[in-house]
């Protein structure tokens, strides 16, 4: 595949060199190693091997997915060898601090490199993605010996990891899980109980998995306050790290999925009896951190899961809009209106398909800058410059880079799967798979609705509202460098978005004016729907300005400057006023789902 | 499974008898022999039928899709199974004439029938569809014999049908089809070409299968007039109307779609010489109608297909809503905001879930309306009564009807796998298939951007904005007819639609004041799009003031009624509001894909 169609190098340029300047995180003591040189080589090796070694089996991954015989998962053998394609290139702990054996890449850049990755081929990219954010959480938390027996071999890729938090009656409700860990004499622990929808929770692609897995201790508090976090491996390594004894983690089964097929999806059970490590019932885990303190462990970790399930919502769209923009300029059917005569037009002609191409490019670009700035802000906590501001960002940030591009870059490939008419609703095009890939991302790492939640009932009321007013002062300088520039058109997108972050301040008061969280958060998705679209805009905002600026420069063609102004205008006259609805039935305090009996439906 | 699962006879005998009162048609002419009895009847065995054949092999249709072995095309027999009992049952010509041997069902029950089997089983229901669509247009236009020999045998399931109109070329664009038909001495015609997307274009379900092809007669005006149409059996019949003579229909090969798997979907070629019927070249093909006339004889058919596809995405949209409700019901997870103990609630109880619930019943509910109040006016102009109102309606109504729940019962689908949560991304649920099966109605039968050209370009153009008038004639009524209630809310809704009815007449005039078509029709699928959610306000309205006229007459309970005015208010603050940036956006002419350049992109 050309890796045009993948993803755009010169998007991802603009949005890390003109727009973001990385390069000036190489003053920062922990990039001092770095420069814009290194970042381009990884960023062409991300491009190399997503290309090589993820784009060919994506759709082979989707057409036989993992199979699962009762004792062993079956997966296609191109998985493997683009994993270790990818650990032996060092992108496990690519944005990993040295100490641990990783590059210490910006995590802007490296999260540049991810887009990649996804983009050709989400499912492989899935078992990279948890071994890395299980590494890390390792690194965070764990001892040194936990370190180099489970996390160490996870960066050359002899351990994959997974994240065993869910069980059958409690998916997004942690407080109810109900897995046992019982301590040992030796300060081990030994592990009872089933987990649900565990991705890469068995397979032959590494020597050995590590599971992370929240259990309660006997006696714990109830509810959140009583889980503990736990290595359990699915090898007991010896003292090298190297799998030595089998432990008592196996499925109960695996999970067939729309899409994402690539990443096998798990039913694992822990201490059922099938093997006795140590000739003593239960599965051996490790406690990870602090006796139920799990959940905070895990919420770290969650964090960056969430901005990742963003990227990959992200990647699919864009992925998508490359596809159908090339489909769409070779496709000749229909001719202009009025004309009866003359050779067909390419469909990209038409201003419904250029419709269905500028929102695409609207809500992918959009998304990808808010994932790079999302990671820049990572940046800025991992270097300790401007913490306290990133910290409350992303705090208001993570729930809406996590859901909007899950909704809106699906919606993307909805588009996609449009401009390819009867094609694209065949498994003959890309843009199909996507679609249906991408439809995970509103459910996982928890849903849309958890997500509003967690912005409405926690980000904007902590700390006296210190993120929504973080967020609304980075908008009011972007509304005043646009108001600078004299250009009119940027000046009427800054008026819009100021009005915009007005009404962000008002509902949310409005919503907490009694206190009363029944009320504020009885419809806290269209909030987060609401609060996502302006910030959009303004990440739009910023990017036209930054196209700008770029061109003043001297930097970049007149069309890339036009197309990304284009998209701005779009999304300042299709989306943001969609906004304003939302805005005002939040304003009523609408009661229409709480005053709603069960018995209505 | 349980058929309260699949549609509501709750909901269809609302919407039948207490709304449209439908047994008032039993006093016009041609449904004289009816009786609420028999329509009941019909209704009860569609539900039977659709719960005891169609149902059950739904899953499996769509994991064991129908293959072709180069030769054959292979289905598995619970299809043929389906389709004959539903033939037996004499279904296929329920609503057709008496005549040519169909019942006179009234069309508004037929449909409502209809919506049973779409619900149960897409994929097999579309081969009896179009078998009926077929059936009508010989009826219609074909000669006696015709009738006699291919579509009397379509009534009791022996012959099925196809529509073969798109080529690889030419899709949406059927003015540039090149399938030849080149006339015999004999009056017959030999007919070449290649076709693509049809549907049920081969199999071994039916003793024959017959093809209604458009094509070009040599010499023929280019473009669309000088189509016409054909019948091209795959078998010649003898003089009874047997499979004879095996005629030039081939397939090139077969689809693999997303979804709607079960209704196989060919490339047939014409003429291509694996048969010489005759010892000729060419595929035998029998003219319908007067040459270059095809199109016109299609169009008519193909308004009763758009109003199927409608149909069958409203169905989908039914079932998932309910198999989503009867899901949240019965999962518990989680407690009321700040409950920290006692036993998890069923999910139904969370706000959120309510909010995706009723919106799923706001679109399914609502387009099941809109679909038996279209078909309610086909009823009208088959029996001649307010004929000329009912076609004028027909005319802005039906790219509505095809495109609104294309769009938002896929939405409701969106929204059933939400509820479900991974559970719905599984294919251990039915949401999962219903989401891929309704992906592809907004693409067949014109895409929705085809539909918002037809409504924008044509419906409310022709004949000085007739049915335009006509349109905002009957919300007049409503508007009335709800202000006269003395109920303050519905007295705020009718005042609402008002307002949406008065901007759907301004900015159609704001779009076509200069007669300039590119810029009237620049934004077509926005306009759809604002113009399809009042009509679905106005829908609302219509159902909200049933329910109260019904619960005065003591019929249903108060549940029954209160649900249909959650629903309602439900619409009338969540989504009709969406429509005011929708008519902004219209009215500002925005040229925003007009002056994109496509190297912009």
């Amino acid at each position: 595949m050309n890796p045009s169609l993948i993803m755009s190098a010169r998007d991802i340029e603009f949005l890390l060199y003109d727009w973001l300047r990385v390069e000036t995180l190489t003053a920062r003591e922990r990039y001092v190693d770095h420069s814009r040189e290194t970042f381009d080589q990884v960023l062409r090796l991300s491009q190399d091997l997503a290309t090589r070694y993820f784009a060919p089996h994506n759709r082979e991954s989707d057409l036989h997915e993992p199979t699962f015989d009762g004792e062993k998962v079956h997966i296609a053998p191109a998985v493997g060898e683009a994993l270790k394609a990818f650990a032996d290139a060092g992108m496990i702990g690519a944005a990993m601090d040295y100490e641990v054996g990783g590059m210490q890449l910006p995590y802007t850049v490296f999260t540049a490199c991810m887009s990649w990755f996804h983009a050709a081929n989400v499912g492989t990219t899935g078992y990279a993605l948890l071994t890395a954010g299980n590494a890390n959480l390792i690194a965070a938390h764990g001892t040194p010996e936990q370190v180099d027996l489970f996390m160490r071999p996870m960066l050359d890729g002899r351990n994959l990891g997974t994240m065993a938090l869910s069980e059958p009656h409690a998916g997004s409700n942690l407080a109810d899980i109900t897995t046992r860990a019982v301590p040992q004499d030796d300060g081990t622990y030994r592990v009872f109980g089933r987990k649900m929808w565990i991705s890469g929770g068995d397979h032959e692609l590494s020597d050995n998995i590590v599971h992370l897995v929240l259990a309660r201790i006997p006696g714990a508090p109830e509810g959140t306050r009583g889980i503990s976090l736990f290595i359990v491996p699915k090898y007991l390594p010896d003292a090298d790290g190297n799998p030595a004894v089998r432990n008592d983690v196996v499925l109960a089964g695996i999970n067939h999925k729309m899409g994402w097929r690539g990443t096998v999806n798990t039913a694992p059970v822990f201490g059922d009896g099938r093997f006795t490590p140590g000739d003593q019932p239960g599965a051996v885990g490790y406690l990870v951190g602090a006796p139920n303190r799990g959940l905070a462990c895990m919420f770290s970790m969650m964090n960056e899961a969430r901005l990742s399930v963003g990227l990959a919502a992200t990647a699919l769209g864009y992925t998508g809009y490359l596809k159908s923009l090339d489909y769409a300029r070779n496709r000749p059917q229909g001719r202009p209106l009025g004309a009866r005569e003359g050779a067909q037009v390419p469909i990209v002609d038409h201003p419904d398909v250029r419709r269905m191409l500028l929102a695409q490019k609207a809500y992918a670009e959009g998304a990808l800058a808010l994932q790079l700035y999302c990671a820049k802000l990572v940046d800025d906590l991992r270097t300790a410059t401007d913490a306290d501001r990133a910290a409350t960002l992303l705090r208001i940030l993570t729930p809406i880079a996590k859901s909007w591009p899950s909704q809106w870059c699906l919606t993307a490939n909805d588009l996609a799967i449009q401009v390819h008419g009867g094609a694209g609703y065949t498994r003959d095009y890309d843009v199909e798979q996507h679609y249906r890939d991408n439809r995970l991302n509103p459910i996982h790492e928890g849903t849309h609705g958890i997500q509003s939640l967690d912005l409405l009932g926690r980000a904007v009321t902590a700390e006296g509202g210190a993120a929504l007013t973080a967020l609304i002062d980075a908008m009011a300088s972007t509304v005043t460098a646009a108001r600078t520039t004299g250009d009119t058109e940027l000046t009427e997108f800054a008026d819009a978005l100021d009005r915009a972050a007005g009404r962000i301040a008002a509902t949310t008061a409005i919503l907490w004016q009694d206190m009363n969280p029944e009320t504020a958060l009885a419809n806290s998705a269209a909030y987060l729907e609401a609060v996502g679209h302006v910030v959009l805009a303004w990440i739009w905002l910023e990017q036209a300005l930054a196209a700008n600026a770029a061109a003043e420069r001297g930097r970049g063609s007149d069309a890339f400057q036009l197309g990304k102004r284009a998209a701005a205008r779009y999304f300042f006259r299709w989306e943001l006023p969609r906004t304003a609805p939302l805005f005002d039935l939040l304003d009523s305090l609408d009661r229409t789902t709480l005053d709603l009996d069960e018995t209505w439906f």
